[in-house]
């Protein structure tokens, strides 16, 4: 085997860096979560995986903040979620609005028109957000819309969209509500049932503080009723959650296997949720964002105006200032990387996030000093001086 | 947070048993490939993740023994990776012909007709296999055909379906070949270009001896250029290997995020595959297996008579022998799984796996052992002395 034994001397041993990762996903991840991957693999009907499954569920749920009985983590990642809950959800030819005001929002249209759906888009600048009653606007001219579907927090622009609001014109007008809530489930506060979501998707490599692989999802009693009572098949045999939900029920009915150890990974990360609490949780997201915003803010860096995630930071790049130069030395000197700009923002922007275990004072300081360090190197019109003590001023504070 | 609080105790600290897997996978990890899933996770679009991506299209381009050029892994399990070859392949309205002799073919019918494929179903009883003739026959009445499907290595019954014969009817069609390959990668002979395989799948948790997660593909040329010349989209945005394929070649364009960890893993056992080198993977398959057949053969079990594959056993259970006492018993007393019957073979058949790294001399005795002893114990009427000798014979034979 001539070819393999090229190749065996050229790839070797995997030894890949440690990172700090504050982009917009991955986020670090802990070794108690890499530990409980490297678990030794069972089979994906073992009773014993069984009662892993029934456990993730139940995590999910209390993460969810949900009694939803149609709840589990979709062997896929977020945008496979994403998927799952429209093709679910839309048959061809029913009519679902879509708001877009960055990439993720672009994507869910393209996702339902796959599905056959007549799409209606509002639009917003990207950055910023919509209006309740703009959407109430909408729907009272597409009076057949079966869901509206929005991002909660846009990873591509930093926007929060809140949901309550725009839960009840939807459900006044008689259509589901389906979130994107890939960004903010376990860093921000997030109420399924409370604020009257039907159908919500998430990945894992976020706020949860896992590898990706699997994507959270969970669908009320009135979305899981919409799936029932489909005239026609869903259109991904994978993704088909009248097959899916019948393996991570009691029936356990074979479907596809499982992703068993991404499964052992998501377990232990949301317990590590749970055991900090959402509550403390979603609080220690906001303080240290709000020590970077103080810090980067006080250097001189300016936010992307709608940009308002304790998730996710996404600011301006200086004018003369080079995206890839500056990115690319954090990665190589400090060993940290931020994320480029998408889209519109390609080149303008910069993605910090402070998600789950990276959600740290060390590592907004950290991310403070490098910047400065490097900026200041290439002469930027910043002020490398101020980022400390700004954001050591907000924990001081508390 | 009360429903937390309850959840934290009763969740507790995940401790998997060790098995013995020798169902149908998933397979047993070798403790390498557990360590490489366990490294920390890295970005993306890191330049050392894409470093790695290459490294793994290289490495499947060797166990597939391809040039393909659109050779990589489905962030999915294997069913993922079928779909994804389906949905790529068919446009509303082509014509497939589908064949059918155990579960996958059935599935495969499913997922086409999903994709919105005109399917032609071929049927042969569970466990038999198909004449290239007859599909001559049935290509001569479908000359619209576009692709015909079939599975190379059934695990619902462990027939081996040979290739070649069957590419060369459909390339004489002008169709092309698309091979279910989930169970012989790895494992058995499988020769992509040399067979004029078109499109093949496969799984991470048979033969490569990987956790799920994860679907190697392949595509040959003519297949890639049928996925370009499309006049629609494909159905699924998350398996649209137009714009899966940008991320993965040299252009790096954002689709979604890969599974990261798995991608680790994949590559690592990918890595262990090309060190023992294909030829004697699959000597060492064919030989545990012909020790396995001859001490259950003389143990007095039979085969299902098309029960070919070196990686799979599908055995008839004895009469009055209850499936589910044997398995469980194995399972609780020796920590060994087996798998039953699907379909028309639930509580008929015994499927034992003997896949990558589980395809030892070792679980051969072993599962002998447990088996006669189980067995014995229950009063059923074979052989139990005679079991291990046979195998011992086969081995001591070479």
């Amino acid at each position: 085997m001539a070819t393999s034994d090229v190749i065996n001397e050229r790839v070797g041993e995997l030894d890949p860096s440690r990172r700090v990762l504050l982009g917009p996903g991955p986020s670090d991840v802990s070794d108690r979560v890499l530990r409980a991957m490297a678990m030794p693999t069972i089979g994906h009907l073992d009773p014993e995986y069984l009662v892993i499954m029934n456990e993730t569920c139940d995590l999910l749920r209390a993460v969810f903040q949900t009694e939803n009985e149609l709840t589990l983590a979709v062997s896929g990642t977020g945008s496979a979620g994403m998927e799952a809950c429209v093709c679910n959800l839309i048959e061809p030819g029913d009519e679902m609005i879509v708001c877009i005001n960055g990439v993720f929002g672009g994507r869910m249209q393209d996702v339902a028109e796959r599905c056959g759906a007549v799409v209606h888009t509002m639009e917003v600048p990207w950055g910023e957000i919509f209006e309740p009653s703009a959407i109430a606007d909408m729907l009272a001219k597409h009076p057949k819309t079966k869901a509206v579907g929005f991002v909660n927090a846009e990873t591509s622009t930093g926007a929060y969209q809140p949901i309550p609001e725009i839960s009840k014109v939807v459900h006044d007008a008689g259509a589901l509500v389906l979130v994107d809530a890939v960004t903010s489930l376990a860093g921000m506060d997030l109420r399924i049932d409370e604020w009257g979501v039907d159908a919500c998707y998430s990945g894992t490599q976020k706020c949860l503080s896992c590898p990706p692989g699997l994507a959270p999802v969970t669908f009320s009693p009135a979305a899981a009723k919409v799936i029932d009572e489909r005239r026609s098949k869903v259109q991904s045999w994978y993704l088909d959650m009248t097959m899916v939900r019948r393996y991570w029920g009691d029936e356990r009915f074979y479907h596809h296997t499982a992703p068993i150890n991404m499964t052992y990974a998501l377990r232990e990360a949301l317990r590590i949720v749970v055991e900090e609490g959402l509550a403390d949780r979603v609080a220690r997201h906001a303080l240290n964002h709000r020590a970077l915003r103080a810090g980067l803010e006080a250097m001189g860096l300016r936010y992307i105006p709608e940009s308002s995630l304790t998730t996710l930071n996404a600011i301006s790049i200086p004018d003369a200032v080079e995206d890839a130069v500056v990115r690319g030395r954090l990665l190589k000197e400090f060993g940290i990387e931020i994320g480029g700009g998408l889209g519109p923002f390609k080149g303008k922007a910069w993605r910090i996030g402070l998600m789950g275990t990276a959600s740290t004072e060390r590592n907004v300081i950290l991310v403070l000093s490098a910047l400065s360090s490097v900026l200041g190197s290439i002469g930027a019109k910043v002020d490398t001086d101020a980022a400390l003590p700004a954001a050591m001023g907000v924990f001081g504070a508390g």
